[in-house]
């Protein structure tokens, strides 16, 4: 069985971009890629011996489809290609594989658990693929083709998929926001930011060994009264971040108190 | 000059221990360990060739005692070795260097920036060390002990202190929260916790490339209210963690908004 398959990529983003690149070192062929503006779209078709396309209109030779726009454009894409025959899949995290539902016969959901950054090149080796499809016929090729660019293939429903998405906003998203906040607050003590990043290092170490439910320290997590106040009283100047700072802390003090629920 | 300093440490916590070992590892002599409960006080007292004592009655000869118990006992504590005249040191980042006027003559702070577990040895060459002192000949003595065990020492008030600590909360330990309820998501789902390892391990590579502010990533940073919805139908039945996700969410919609503030 001939595992190589000829892919078009509509959509020229970080994520399109990563793929497409991803999915050529490992010997599958890209057709061509479709995208509006065409700087990216025709850099990208280039590096891959691509053919480059402003109007969507499908490869007839094409076995797979990425729709790798954002989430909103993707049920206006599905219906425009309505007419092709082969397998088409979305790379959303929060759209479900409905979407495709009563417009093509052939279809699935290929996302990877990870976000991309335009200039930084990523191993796909170690990104989780959570897949999907309409079909066992169609779930063996996405299984096939999520197989030869990642180790960690997982069948998921969209269900399932959009809770894991939520996970990773929450756990990825959030804490990158609150080290920014940290330093925010440094700078504005004239303080460089990297102080903070001999305790980030420490608090990984400590997530991949006991995991982060056991590893969160500090004074929430010791209930401590008399800091928690003190750091509310530093915070009385700004009051958006004093109530994003109680609200947590409660969080946290309230995970700990009941610890066989950790909702809020 | 002689740079070894005879030393007491109040405490044998996590902080009280790892410190003592960093301390006598680099030359300088444990005369004490003085801790409330036998069991770990007399282990590290043994440990460094020193002596435990269950009542504060600090030894004549010793050049520097750290205070290294919680914040709330380190008043009681000052006032019981008034009679003290060498150094007296706290190691909190909270508590301004103001709780030892008017009790002892030679005080200061000795803080580590780091947070410290029982079992986890720490390299103290890399974690921040944040000092002050009552006076430049006492500065000048916590400046050469903590060069003597750390490559990171910053002469800090205690306004600037604790408003570094406040920012190591917000990075540090409000993260492993926000990583704790994605991991906790995932186990709900009947997903393995280090699906989202990857993603974490890829958000620490731009931080420390970019910094957070940059590197922020989400469907709040892009104000994608169409995912944003769909994550919150999905908490429905969680309104505490809802609530946390919509307050959040917020937050970072805000900080982009008006990118001068950071504020919450």
């Amino acid at each position: 069985m001939n595992s190589n398959y000829k892919f078009v990529v509509i959509g020229a983003g970080n994520l399109g971009t990563r793929m497409s690149i991803a999915l050529d070192s490992v010997g599958h062929k890209a057709l061509q890629n479709i995208n509006r503006s065409e700087e990216k779209g025709k850099m990208l078709a280039e590096k891959l011996g691509a053919a480059f396309y402003h109007e969507v209109n499908i490869h007839k030779d094409a076995d797979i489809v990425f729709i790798a726009t954002n989430d909103d454009s993707i049920p206006g894409i599905i219906s425009e290609i309505s007419t092709f025959d082969g397998l088409i899949v979305h790379v959303s995290g929060s759209t479900p594989i409905s979407v495709f539902e009563s417009y093509v016969r052939n279809y699935g959901v290929f996302y990877p658990l990870q976000s991309f950054t335009a200039d930084v090149e990523v191993d796909f080796k170690n990104i989780p693929l959570l897949i999907e499809a309409s079909d066992p016929v169609n779930l063996a090729i996405l299984n096939q083709t999520a197989n030869s660019i990642s180790e960690n293939v997982f069948v998921m429903d969209s269900d399932t998929r959009l809770k894991c998405h939520l996970a990773a906003v929450i756990a990825a998203n959030f804490s990158n926001h609150f080290i920014a906040l940290g330093e925010a607050m440094l700078k504005e003590a004239n303080l460089p930011k990297d102080i903070i990043h001999p305790l980030i290092d420490e608090m990984f170490l400590k997530i991949r060994k006991y995991g982060a439910y056991k590893a969160q320290t500090g004074p929430a997590r010791r209930n401590d009264i008399v800091i928690l106040e003190k750091h509310k009283e530093a915070l009385k100047n700004k009051p958006g971040l004093q109530n994003l700072y109680t609200f947590v802390s409660d969080s946290i003090i309230n995970s700990y108190r009941k610890p066989n629920s950790k909702d809020g």
